[in-house]
């Protein structure tokens, strides 16, 4: 099973591609994509769209898992990214792909079983998990990374109500 | 020139389809996108997508106008307007349309020329304007009609740089 994890942002958006085979997990790809401040928003939307819609395309996805927005204390960074976010969704469930949402707290039990863990612990399980000699850069890649093996590891335990909704 | 304006929300989205011929602008549309709520969320985004570019394949309008998302008090409504508002952006975009926002404030002076008007006299203008017999039903609606008035009445004034960004 292919799992394409994303971290939504709209300046820069995180990806991870992980194949999970039985209880194996390893990484196909990973790495971030940007969008131009000097773009409009819609331009730079659309960019979010076209890049996602060329990940699904090239790996195609049984899942895609993306991490639920928590509430930033800037509102207006949380409403700008939440649009991003809803373009990826749209684009994932219109190309018939299963979409998953976790919270930051399912990721940090799902990968250090302690809901308190910090980036730093948190980059070092998706290194671990992936045998990785390095976590790979930027943050959102690796956060991205995270979410997938979240679900990679949670996934044959869901019930279909977990399914975003 | 046609201008479809949108009150974005999850739920239901108001639009409004205005033509404009000079000074004289007239009404050739107005209602909403209804999502229900049975329906996954990402299924509820694919569908206003759907709808949203059904109308703007119809009327060809030449802008687009939404209005500004407020900061609701209630950040998960903020949060889950702010995907569906987002998807309509990339829509538009990603169908050659220009993108113009306006501040609740702008719309309100636009039609009143007083930044406190309330909804009823909001109405009362969108109906004045446009030579209605009754404002048009529901509120979602109405407000739809009065982004696309705003624009409709401003965009002669319009500088580049007011445009979404």
């Amino acid at each position: 099973m292919i799992i394409l994890g994303i971290d939504p942002g709209y300046a820069i958006v995180g990806f991870g591609v992980l194949n999970k085979e039985g209880s194996s997990v390893t990484m196909v790809d990973n790495g971030v994509i940007t969008t131009d401040k000097t773009d409009s928003f819609p331009k730079r939307l659309s960019i979010i769209a076209e890049k996602v819609k060329e990940l699904i395309i090239k790996y195609k996805p049984q899942a895609v898992a993306v991490e639920e927005l928590f509430f930033h204390t800037n509102q207006k960074t949380a409403i700008t990214v939440a649009q991003a976010r809803g373009v990826l969704i749209y684009i994932a469930e219109s190309l018939g792909v299963e979409l998953y949402e976790y919270t930051p707290l399912q990721v940090k039990q799902a990968l250090t079983g302690y809901g308190r863990a910090d980036k730093k612990q948190m980059q070092q399980m998706v290194k671990t998990f992936l045998k990785l000699k390095e976590c790979p850069k930027p943050d959102d890649a690796a956060d991205a990374l995270a979410v997938a093996l979240t679900h990679a590891r949670t996934s044959p335990l869901l019930l279909r109500t977990t399914r975003l909704n």
